[in-house]
């Protein structure tokens, strides 16, 4: 195993709170200044202040020149698995035409299409796009494929990538289904929740207006725990509605968007184990209001952000902008930001291992061409990720 | 003189309406699909339909394998010539606390206290990270010396990079002539106008509340007329006022920020040469309201979008993050937005070589990593710049 000492590092986000010296302040981000990191293997050997740094048994030093270094970024919330792509759907909403082409069936129907290969790519090329802009572990679901070999064939490509797969066959009622939810809840807590709960890890549902009622996100979630996944929802990015207490009732992971949480609903949060994750790029890509942050915070709830990357409604893969938007719009200080887009991610996915750069977390960081993770929100849309570091090994970055 | 050509393009953007073909119907932006570029030396010798192209005499062919290529992006209102960061500030002002370290005045001094090598190394290290991200035509103002020596000191910096050098030496005025704004002003008007305009091509001031009124700001813009600079203004950023009306008087190139623009402003700016600048990094930075591009566009004001970087209000050097916070946020369309950050800032300076690919333009573009220049928005903070050509010369990108 090769030990790696990295030093020069202006300041060090570890999300360890026993780094919070009375000196920096930092709360639960854990800031070392002039500090250094030692990854043995995939793991992390020793991280704090340079000055301390044991006299090193280090095979290699990397110098990063007084840049920061945060942990690895955790998307907990995607859908990478599709074909095709909705910019002329995109570009009418922006110029406030309706565009009568599809929306998400057309997605469907090119991931029907699909080749095997071409959605493992789709995948591939999305979760290495984010890797390149700081995100080491990466949440995808399925829900464009919504027949039980689709969603099998889906769960299979993003299966070759993360082992973070979640079945959303419950996203929306496909066409061959209209008129007939019912008996597509059915097939999707059936004979499809057969097919795919080998390949998943999670189980997912779309409670919100259009999509599925509280009573039909029970049942399908219910059917996936007993088949063995964990639950998670998306509940309240269109409608308040009783989404977010299902999953507090059932003691789900996350519940996400939660754009229109009741008082009861933030409550409910608050006196759970259940994260709240925001999906900034969705509200960005459809104009809508954006969900307020800071009164979740206020009242004690644990938020994540996550990039929601999909064709139809927030195609971006990056953390970095989602954390410079929740700032600007949601409330977050850039302290609160990072922490939900590394620990939070981390939280939101059941994760001790990533999120954070304590002694034993997984090797995954990134250096930012920048001396402090405030720039992540003072400089946005400036490409600031320099390198990252997954496993211990350096997967992405500029040349160096 | 190497002779290139570039194929495989998906969609070219040519900002020639001469290529605006009935099947297109794409307006100012002439796009064309399954095109070609062949440049000769610095310039574009050809540019269409791939299937029209002239059996070619190329020395070089470059297969872009089904990418878009938008002309090069032209940024015309920066502020790149100064030393420190405001983060401490920025991460106070998005906490909502108060933060009285200084604001302008502390990186007035800092930059004082620069050498001129670190001036001109912050010039660099900015219009590089600007070109990295497809800017390959950029302006940069003064403003943070306020003395003859460092204004001075400012635009030699500037002019090592660029030879859109605009003095600002009315930024602000300075802590040292607090109280005798006057006499500031015949200062800038006299001895550092004298100083400074051999190093310039622009003059700007920053009519404002808080900064000039319109009297002082005609006195100084006058002055540089005669001193043969050529005018640009900041206006209507934090109030209504004379502004934009004063550089419609004085035939100025471009009104920047007005955010604040009356009736009457508008229906003046649509009746003249002025471009209005609209920067949408300063009002994303300062949670401020942002100016209604679609008001403007349809008065028939001719629109540009720059980044206005700068480390107190917009330390941004993205074009497409602006170009997708002006589709969001003050409705533009993607297509209008991305005229106006091509076309619109050569408009802005008063250029005709560069912001289009005509023939006998600046062999001056951007490869995105997508098949449509839609993707600018509809992927926000993805880094989709795959490759930089600056004068006929591949200048940045991915390693290839
Ligand atoms: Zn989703
Ligand atoms: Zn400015």
């Amino acid at each position: 195993m090769t030990v790696t000492a990295l030093t020069g590092i202006s300041q060090l986000v570890t999300n360890d709170p026993a780094h919070d010296h009375a000196e920096a302040a930092s709360g639960p981000l854990g800031v070392v200044r002039d500090a250094a990191v030692v990854l043995d293997g995939d793991r992390v050997l020793w991280s704090g202040p340079a000055a301390n740094l044991p006299s090193s048994t280090a095979d290699v030093v990397v110098d990063l020149g007084g840049r920061a270094v945060v942990p690895g970024f955790v998307d907990s919330h995607n859908h990478l698995a599709f074909a095709g792509d909705r910019s002329d759907e995109f570009a009418a909403r922006m110029a406030g035409e309706s565009y009568s082409a599809g929306g998400i069936r057309s997605t469907v129907a090119h991931t029907r299409a699909a080749s095997d290969a071409d959605l493992a790519g789709s995948v591939r090329r999305l979760a290495d796009e984010a890797l390149r802009q700081g995100t080491t572990t990466i949440e995808s679901k399925s829900g464009y494929g919504l027949s039980v070999d689709d969603e099998r064939r889906s769960l299979e490509a993003i299966g070759t990538v993360t082992r973070e797969g979640t079945f959303l066959g419950a996203h929306v009622v496909p066409a061959d289904h209209a008129g007939r939810a019912d008996e597509y809840v059915a097939l999707v807590a059936g004979e499809m929740l057969d097919a795919c709960a080998p390949l998943a890890k999670w189980i997912d549902v779309f409670c919100d207006v259009g999509a599925f009622d509280v009573d039909q996100s029970r049942e399908i979630l219910t059917a996936g725990i007993a088949a063995g996944l964990l639950p998670r929802i998306h509940a309240g990015q269109l409608a308040p509605g009783g989404g977010i207490q299902l999953a507090v009732e059932l003691g789900a992971a996350s519940a996400d968007h939660v754009t229109h949480a009741t008082d009861d609903d933030v409550e409910a949060l608050a006196g759970s184990t259940t994260v709240a994750t925001l999906l900034p790029g969705a509200e960005f890509s459809t104009r809508a209001v954006y969900p307020d942050a800071r009164r979740l915070l206020a009242a004690g709830v644990t938020v994540a952000l996550a990039a929601d990357c999909n064709p139809g409604s927030s195609y971006t893969t990056s953390l970095p902008f989602c954390i410079a938007v929740a700032v600007r719009d949601m409330g977050m200080t850039p302290a609160e930001a990072l922490w939900s887009a590394t620990a939070g991610g981390a939280a939101a996915l059941r994760r001790t291992d990533v999120g954070h750069l304590a002694v034993g977390a997984a090797a995954d960081l990134v250096v930012l061409d920048a001396p402090s993770f405030v720039h992540l929100a003072y400089r946005p849309g400036v490409p600031l990720v320099e390198a990252v570091w997954r496993g211990g090994v350096r997967v992405a970055g500029r040349a160096s």
